[in-house]
């Protein structure tokens, strides 16, 4: 730990994803922990969050006082929930800091007030925060671009272990839109969610969404690309949970040196 | 082409998986053409059954008298569909021939027919005519018996070419029923096929069913068994419709020694 | 058939792909074939084109006069093999028209042979003719950019029918040089293409290739890019060896209206 | 913890395989950790043997004295090295213990040590200990059965992780024995480990061998069957490495109301 090490907060910290971006915190150089943020009438309140996440005594205790912390830190990683998010940015507006935000199933509305604190944040925000994942899905737009919809169909392919609630994921969501936006359409109005008992062939330039669920699986998406004769497949696997919270700290130090503004994963990696 | 080759009758002949049975029949050792059947007023009937086929004059003119094909012939190759597989059946059984059945989509009452039958004709029918389907049934049931419900989720994928008008695939259900009897449950009691929005967490010993359309996919099946850590998928991939006409010339010799009766592939494979 | 339709030569016409060719060219609207060319000696000559490839009478008879044929043409589709390529290549440069080369295995000094008749003929060469082969080198090269040597392996896996002699394919060493130009480094100073026994830990910035081989497989292409918890997967499955001539039918079409020159399928594509 | 519960020690415990032990003795009901042990001048000798695992204080100190250990307890959990297994498997004969063995590399020497202490010992050996890949052994010795050589070609491909330091994998060799088992053939004479330039056409009867290796991969592994126009693909993946410990932690408790003898994983599943 040194003194330009970047000072960042964990809220939601006694969450498994919470825990998952301390330790990674913890064995990322250049950044340390700030402070840990749990809502109000926690029972994690006043622990240590290095013993909470695993890794030892860290010296930081789970507070319920986010502005408080937001004012000394100079990031946010939070992976909460929308209505925590919303007043989590507003915060870090105040506080002029970077909110790197995971959350997903924001509404519009929440998208919106967001994207108003990013007048005075660097809010970066992606519903999923891998490097893989990001890629493939400026892979998929260009695919989808190059392959005209007639004579080749796309289908997307998701699979999440057992506890998941909803579907398709947010992820198999994000890669559908990549692909109408190479296809100039809108996805709502060619997605297919569902197939079962007498559906008609295929219409041409549908994006059909398929979607698995079993074990402990973390997360696999493949977009398929399916012509005459032949088949392309883009895929990603995630098998471990801490990528997202990695690439979440990777935006975090890339954010530093960015003036105020609303930002994607694709901005962090360089590749829009 | 020896008097020893067994006699086989194509029946739809006209249509795409009768011009490739009559194409298989022309390239099988041990088998030849004996008749090529279509029904009353088809525009093919009278032409030559290999120019069909696009394998060459064979001297087979396409007809629409199937009794008079069966007495003569030992056997009749049925890809048909379920009105026209029950008075093959009933003719077969006439004939006392073998009677080889890929016809899809029959009901109890066809089923019954056919059934009733196989009291004189040696009738091996089976969703699925292709020796790797086959197989992978078996190993589905034996891997759904191996590994507990608590703790192994059952899935089953699937994708075919964009022009196919339902799902899941009859494959799939008889690999999903592969599952269930391995399971000792039925399978529909416990299959899941459509997931959209917020489905709730999955249900231990549910099976699910996804599918895939797209391009010219002649058929691909998978059935994931995912546990805590580890999974085990067992899938088959056709690649060319020729792998069904193959399948059925080769359930036809062997039924040729066979005492009537009503078999599967299995029976054919030795995998029972 | 039109006036306007562009004249097409295959040369190696009784061969497996020249077959395909010619059956292409014979349903694809706005082509026609102009000839189709044999070696002198050739069992084919004389015969029908269009019968020999199944598709009926089409009034062309094989020949072994190339240059005839090309100085009345438009276009020669040639997928032979390297010492016939060069000598088209003269050929078609004296009748200055579009030469279409999906020929592999040429030494450098052939290559040089073959662009130096560019200077005349529209040249269009790639080791694989098909759309979906090179948009995934496209992504490939983009992939291999996006994400740093440090932290992200890549591999190349390829499986092919059993009768292919060599290995890795042309088209997965195409794919290697598509990550070693993404990575800016050179494939011969990384590539690993054997694994047995004690091989020590991946060296970083190693391109490995493994190779499958059975049954029929047309041709699977894999480029895998394995990070710390995640992985990207980008794939092309061929199940219809007519892909590659379709792509040469497009590449013919598209280099009627270029000038003189060079050309790769991404410019065919509009992926350059 | 009751005075029912197994008690189990974990030789290697400083390791990463020893820590995942440890941390799943803990987590398993019916099973208690009676010791830890490491080699002589380990520095983690006196070290607690649940902080080292990350689960807390156990009360069980890491000690170099295994006799001690053994005589004590009920089964010995060892994942160490051949030249420490096999002095291991001696003291546990003379402790009369169970003896789970998921060493790899052990020579033939090595084994028939192994084997004579099972005279008195209930010894459990794997190349694998996961319940998965033991099925994906039977599923492929009977697939390798039905499917006859003449048509069908066996592949075996396996990925792990980029400081594997050789291939092809123990688990990849024990589905080669698998697969030659149920063709009744040697492995050793039918093997293709290499693939490099020049290959020539497969060999009828060959099982072919391929190797990828990137990123932190734990182990995946596919038995491909290919034949005419049809694939059948057995796969196992897995994500997490404490598989390996709960498969060694099941064998353990099985072993405890057997007799002496060598055993292996398809007993403790019932799939013999």
């Amino acid at each position: 730990m040194s003194e330009t090490d970047m000072r960042l907060v964990v809220v939601g910290a006694a969450g498994r994803m919470g825990q998952t971006l301390i330790r990674i915190v913890h064995e990322t150089p250049g950044v340390r922990l700030h402070a840990a943020i749990e809502r109000s009438g926690s029972p994690f309140l006043g622990r240590d969050a290095g013993e909470l996440a695993g890794v030892g005594q860290m010296g930081v205790a789970v507070s319920d006082k986010p502005l408080e912390a937001f004012v000394e830190a100079e990031g946010v990683l939070d992976f909460t929930a929308p209505s925590a998010t919303v007043e989590f940015a507003d915060l870090a507006a105040q506080a002029r800091i970077v909110h790197v935000v995971g959350t997903t199933g924001c509404s519009a509305d929440d998208e919106a007030r967001i994207r108003a604190a990013a007048r005075h944040a660097r809010v970066i925000k992606s519903g999923n925060m891998s490097l893989g994942v990001n890629l493939l899905g400026v892979l998929t737009e260009k695919a989808a671009r190059a392959l005209p919809a007639q004579g080749w169909d796309i289908e997307i392919l998701e699979m999440h272990h057992r506890h998941k609630v909803d579907a398709p994921s947010g992820t198999a969501l994000l890669l559908g839109e990549a692909a109408a936006r190479g296809r100039g359409i809108k996805l709502a109005d060619h997605s297919v969610r569902v197939r079962d008992g007498h559906t008609g062939a295929r219409v041409e330039g549908a994006i059909g969404f398929a979607t698995l669920r079993g074990g402990s699986v973390i997360g696999e998406h493949s977009v398929v690309i399916a012509g005459e004769g032949e088949m392309v497949t883009l895929s990603h696997s995630a098998t471990d949970r801490s990528i997202f919270a990695r690439g979440a700290v990777s935006a975090a130090i890339w954010g530093r040196s960015q003036k105020p503004g609303f930002y994607s994963m694709l901005d962090v990696l360089g590749l829009d």
